[in-house]
């Protein structure tokens, strides 16, 4: 799950919450006083995304507010299935309808095109990760939906862990140069990863220490020979003589070639698909008279 | 354009800067110093957004990264083209590449996919607005990238006009007594927008003064003859005698049915697929030693 | 009332307590512990404003403080007339109570003053409107307190509609073309206002779409025969051949000759009045043993 | 001056401009590009407050704002009196003239009218003092205004000195424990204020070591007799057994009688009217075109 | 005890458990639902500091977390002994162990170090003052932590008194004048203390209405004569004519030296040792299984 | 170096500017106007840290502010040497001074005391680590001063390396079971270090996959036989068959006995003390006249 301890998520709330009501919720003075209830439906089929983050917008908005959720998060549901139960001061329903709504659905959309590419790779025992490409401000919660859905995340950041890719590689003295610098500065529990784009380069990549090596659209036949050589090499011990582990990870797949690539012995694929290329799930909000 | 005045922006900036960048970038000691230069290049083809947002972006991390862009807002590239040179100290082009390059792709899949729905339109003197179903903390880019792609801006908040929707009027006391009280509250130049599900509803609200309406998932038959109807009332005058005008808007429209929606009269058609269903455009950027 | 969901009324109030309490109250050391209880007193009559918010103010330093308010929002009182009762812990009341003073002190003055405007008014079907100029930091609250004294709200700031004024009009090609580029721009709900010098501008306004004028400094012979005039011109249709509505607003008004200009058929006069030339209301806070 | 070191002031500031402009001047895209050039001008007399305020609010929307002072704060001006010059991108001139207007004409207009009541006390060698009644969110600002109009600040918030008041008194164990309670905990270099309602109120604080007495709502013939004595009190010395000064205020004082309270003897005289009954001093910005 | 109604002190606790908890604890997933217990055990002895601060934590992270203090800031206990209990959602107290125990700790070992000096000058009648050498973000509550242990704060900013040091007077137009020039703008509760080298400043600056004097780096056979001069000086009269006192304080006291320096009869000794010099007390937070 | 490009940077030192100044330095009026200069001299011999810091501090007050560092972070000083000159604006030296120093003081003592430790490991191969015992809001500033002075960082926070300690494994279903858990749900580079108190736990750690064992308060009798042990576990490979390795970490360690410890053959050995144990290393700025 997000982590609902921190501050962080709050202000994240209060920002999101703000942008919509700006000076004030122009509706207001219509509404009846009083409590009211409401409920989420789906308008088409998918996974479910956010239950916990929705509580937490309505709450910061009027903490009586009580939401019942019907799904958790991951689970699948179907067009026209009743999602959660609200019910609290109308004004707050109705102040935190449209962000709720907006997260849940975006991040629904996340979860069910994640659980669509991990389908592809059940029973490989390979992994789909995500990737850095996230919507601005929003990253810890779509890594959230890309577990819900089965992925794995990748690093969260530029703080914990390192990758050498391409361009870095360019503005720095090689591989392994690169690989010592990072290692001298950086935290000991960060992993290095390097981003590879010939077989030379991973095997530098390896002999230099690296624990994990991002194979960049590189074709599965060479995977398929290159894979088990990282691997040896890695299991050949490093500075210290001792044998290590490499991950190793196939990125620039084209999502119909998943199995395919799977079959090379990667332990992960990375994509950005389910975040860059997955459309929000369809939910409404119905509002009745309660009281 | 974006209002660039904005100190709020300098905090969203910041805010997506410091969720990359962490407790600070792991890879900055394998880089050598000094200055170096890059470019972006589109992987596909699409209509480009966000060319002063990627330039504040760069110079809040260093007021000396200089950035050309070769492209406007709202403008068509095709697949290989470049799109801009930065030149700047090397550990800033780094730390602000993958903000920048997620906002912008993901505002310009926006503006290429509001366009082609724009397209639909053209000539038919109908136009094509978005909604508050906008990615949470992005509204005024998104909706911004919206109208680069060719679309007009619906309200911006729940307090720059007030629709209200099926959910509102549940918990009001109808149409018109709704209307009448946020108008005795709300700022003279908000205009009020009612969300009518039925001709009658639609009626009642012109009459009882409405500034516009959204008839929302009407058959086209209803609207060619509902809309002369609604234009009618509201020439023949309101509360003070006078003639007005009604703003008519179609919602819940398929996309491919544009064309015939816009032949029924109506001044707009709403639509949340710009933001909700659309993929990012790809762009990379690519580094080069310049000095 | 001032929309109370707003997380940004909670960073403002948490800005006006770290004003008042900075390191921390010197006092709070020599207070006996427990509960106290207090109430506050008209020490002059007036028109009351900001109940909800001195609660909120109160509630942000501790939510177990209890208050029950004796007189509504708007509603007049006398010297010596009681307002509100407090109970809670000490400390908060002590910590509370010059910024919850103050705030009310300053938006009563502005209720009061307002009344006395629009009292004028009475039984003309005229509105007393309220401007821009407000003291930084507090516009959505002196507005709320315009509201409370009968008034009605101009736009909230420079994104809720747009005013084209004789400055803008010197930095731009002329009213027509600022009122097109506008419109192209804004979010279509937004309202276009132009501020005229002269009749001939109103006139060009009108003809070129606006939705409001701003009459300013008009002398009401003068008025007498452009209100129609305009109006006329509006009901002839624009650019769509519809007949419109628009709002005449009359500005640089003395306030003792409101009725006079009431007479000449605007439909709203704005005056910076009650925020600019209000004093204060005087209440004071007193404070007795409880437990 | 108003220390502008402060990196509080700039946050400030940013939440006024954010207020005004909301999510973007609508205004904007009617403006020709390139720079403007514009100037203040007073519309009535009064003495200028706000100077290097108004420089800091246009630069935080475009550094390359040039403004060139004609007045200093403090300094007198007459109607048409030109005020200040200003050049720069025109979007931000516009973006910032009501901001900086606002807070301009409400600080002028309290500079006025402290130096009104200075002006009384001429001569006396008893100084005006402020009081902790100021708008939330100005404090720093309307108390800058204040020495600009000749007045002396008294304390800036709840922990820069310490009031005991009559308030605090009801909750304390009497004005001794209570100053005892104070100087413990308080940093030494805090003075201890007690608000006197009585002379026996008065003479028990000095006695117990208060550092200022605050005489309030006394009648200048006690005023006469009590103050020598107090002084007398404190030159005998304090628990130390070393002679000692008192500081002595009156408050309450309707503004006529300024100069037969001054007679009195006292120091200083507290008063709230320069901020909560002065009116703002209306100034205007006039544009040209430079380029 | 730190002022706890300060909404600035949440912001601080916020930002200290975003610092821990970075993008969300990783360790929660392994946890067991449910409530926990735990308790703080001291592991050396020393002079608790911080409860009210600890329970504040824990609450921000989860409000149903319960704590009960075994012990009162400024008390001594031995190690083994027990400190506090809590009880709550495991999530939670893992979430704030560290943020607490390290805040806890810290203060604790000034509370501690402070009491030594401060015993050293047991029966003195001196007092032992803290200076303004604090770590950065912490300074009101390791000034707590020194009142905690015994001593008396000196100024708290900048803000609340003025120091003219050896650095500021090099800037000046010398010790009379720069004290001139910050009684003209300083609120008048303000006191002003100059740094003296020499004697020969120390009398110029009690000569110029100084309201107390850092005796720096003299000698005790220095202070023995200067001291009475000093306070004869006071005593003597000011500006106005009347007598004064004036605050005397010695720095740059070796920590041996603190009795030899109390028999010269100032009235306090600064000392920033217990911020700068002093070792953290250990603690542990103890878990056990509860439901 | 800490990574300048984070605004999160910029907000903490303004935090800490603003702590100092409050409502403004009551000395500025005090000060001549003009540029002055001034240099920073170690009152005592250490290890220089934070240089760029500084920088930031002051150019934060004010750009214009010129710096230039004599000595590199991490380098060695003696008493009296001089550590950097500055330029700029009086009244920004004057505010910057205290809180610059403070930082520089603190992290130069962090680094003093680390490089002690470090040297006891000379020759060992063996790394001094730091903990998460560490200032509140300091963290990457302390880590890196503990850089500075050749120690190496451990996990900066709760989220980018997990850690199970014998407080998360009281509330867990086992070292197993725990290891799962946070491998199914953390991203894949993370490591997971486990706390053993036991030598069976270590080998039940490194037999479930830990990336690291943490060897708590274990005598170097027990570490010379459990070091190789666990070695070859991790080398005869874990659930996918391949050898790993795993990093062992002594700690409780008395720093006289670091070196024993080192010779059992562990990786790293983590230490508090160069941050809970450490005093500040005195530093004083010296002004003088420049124009």
């Amino acid at each position: 799950m997000v982590d609902l301890h921190s501050p962080m998520l709050n202000r994240l709330i209060d920002a999101w919450l703000d942008e919509d009501l700006g000076r004030g919720d122009l509706s207001q003075p219509a509404l009846n006083k009083g409590i009211g209830s409401a409920y989420w439906m789906a308008k088409q089929r998918g996974l479910f995304c956010g239950g916990e983050l929705i509580k937490r917008i309505f709450k910061r908005l009027d903490p009586s507010v009580e939401i019942h959720l019907l799904i958790h998060d991951g689970d699948a549901f179907n067009a026209g299935e009743k999602l959660l139960n609200l019910q609290g001061p109308k004004g707050a329903l109705i102040a935190g309808e449209r962000t709720a709504l907006n997260l849940a659905m975006h991040l629904s959309g996340i979860t069910t095109t994640t659980a669509t590419l991990v389908k592809e790779l059940q029973g490989t025992g390979v992994r789909l990760a995500d990737t850095r490409k996230t919507t601005p401000g929003l990253r810890i919660l779509e890594k959230y939906a890309v577990r819900c859905g089965g992925g794995v995340n990748h690093r969260l950041g530029l703080d914990d862990a390192a990758m050498l890719k391409e361009n870095h590689l360019a503005w720095t003295s090689g591989i392994t140069a690169a690989i010592q610098e990072v290692r001298k500065n950086a935290p000991w529990p960060s992993r290095i990863i390097v981003e590879a784009e010939t077989p030379q380069q991973a095997e530098e990549a390896v002999h230099a220490g690296a624990d994990g090596i991002l194979l960049d659209e590189m074709r599965p036949d060479i995977l398929h020979s290159l894979v088990p050589k990282l691997r040896a090499l890695a299991a050949n011990g490093s500075a210290n003589g001792l044998p290590r582990q490499v991950v190793l990870e196939a990125s620039g797949v084209n999502p119909k070639d998943l199995k395919e690539y799977a079959a090379c012995g990667v332990d992960l694929i990375s994509s950005s698909k389910p975040i860059t290329n997955s459309s929000w799930i369809d939910f409404s909000m119905r509002f009745k008279e309660v009281i």
